[in-house]
């Protein structure tokens, strides 16, 4: 297979396949955060968030979502569909915190009296600035009809995947996506869903600290990071097996 | 007069009076930028203010549009009603400029398609971060419909400001608005619209920096602060007459 390297991000890399409507993606073991302010590197992550995120990618296929995602190629690679990607973070809530606390005080924890989706602007060089829908229309990354079809669709990734890691003893706290417009146009799922991009609380566990089972234990030098990933990795797939899926 | 202090801000003191229902309000020199981590003075800048906001208040309740104000009492002081602030700043942008051209990227003085009306909330300690409307529902800070009288209220104000500011030969870029509950409930418009929180810009200049007549010259060193402010308060005060409110 003749591939060129597409592009890198901070936790991916992509490459050509001899399908030009097909992309490889390698999941790095790298790790940043802090708009890579802090950086480092968790093992087996790759592995982990290429695992987790074909997992996540099955079980919303079931709830008729449409992704990028078309198989695991090995354990760190994923083949997707090429799709040019809305340069949006669209962040789900259920739960409060990261920078909804710190940017309205709102304590950590707070149940949300429903789901709020958020949308950031995806730049680096600008910090991921939270928009407005004002700020979206001004700056005319989607339309209107198209972000309301991220909304809905993020509230429905959330209705499966709620339900999902509710099975996993597992709180989704809030988690980020990406959308990408297919060749056709259509609007899919892309990116990962994976510890890297959720906040996942362990409901066995009621220790702040102890339970966090995300990227938080390296944004915020919990200790136990890789431990944490696995065990996230090892509740996915033995839930997907109870579903069939596997 | 007997007369309490009943809070100091950044640019103005609140007294009580002998009435209940009404305060006094202090212009003070000092002048602050950047969440008040730059501080400052500029010479007249109280009396400027005090006297621009008395102006502009008179132009906006002929525009039927309700307030604070009661009368301009001295250079720097003026009465206004007694009203609970609501902890929202309203900015109001014709104009790219600020916070707006540094989160997003836009170009600073491109003008936008239409005013657009953002919510940031008034709190120093979080850096006053800008809200979208689910963040205001979510911090319950105003009702849905209290919002929508919001909106309603600064895009007239923007409306008749626009056109008293043309008059004299000046643009109105953006500008910031703070709102209070009267007694009774209703909202009107509070605090201060002056040089101090608006962005002015002379239309007899085309160079950038020279054509600044508001903080911003204080905010970037601009130099000739204090002439700047001088030079909105003459051409305002003349306008005022021109319209018989002086």
């Amino acid at each position: 297979m003749s591939a060129t390297q597409l592009y890198e991000g901070k936790a991916k890399i992509l490459y050509t396949t001899d399908d030009p409507q097909v992309l490889r993606s390698y999941f790095k073991d790298d790790a940043t955060a802090f708009n890579a302010q802090k950086r480092g590197q968790i093992a087996g992550k790759g592995e982990v968030n290429c695992t987790v995120a074909t997992a996540l990618f099955k079980v919303l296929a079931q709830a008729h979502i449409p992704s990028h995602f078309l198989s695991q190629l090995s354990p760190q690679e994923m083949l997707v569909k090429a799709v040019q990607i809305v340069p949006l973070e669209v962040v789900v809530r259920n739960i409060a915190a990261g920078s909804l606390c710190r940017q309205t005080g709102l304590p950590i924890g707070k149940k949300l009296p429903k789901p709020l989706v958020e949308f950031y602007l995806k730049d680096d060089a600008l910090g991921d600035p939270l928009l407005t829908r004002d700020r979206i229309a001004l700056l005319e990354i989607v339309t209107a009809e198209q972000l309301q079809t991220l909304e809905t669709l993020a509230l429905r990734i959330n209705q499966a995947l709620q339900v999902f890691f509710q099975a996993c003893d597992i709180t989704l706290v809030d988690f980020k996506l990406e959308f990408g417009h297919e060749a056709e146009g259509a609007l899919v799922l892309a990116d990962e869903i994976s510890p890297d991009t959720c906040r996942l609380w362990d409901d066995k566990v009621s220790d702040p600290k102890d339970r966090v089972l995300d990227k938080d234990r390296f944004r915020q030098d919990l200790g136990n990071i890789a431990p944490a990933y696995q065990e996230v990795q090892r509740r996915v797939l033995a839930q997907l097996a109870q579903l069939g899926l596997a």
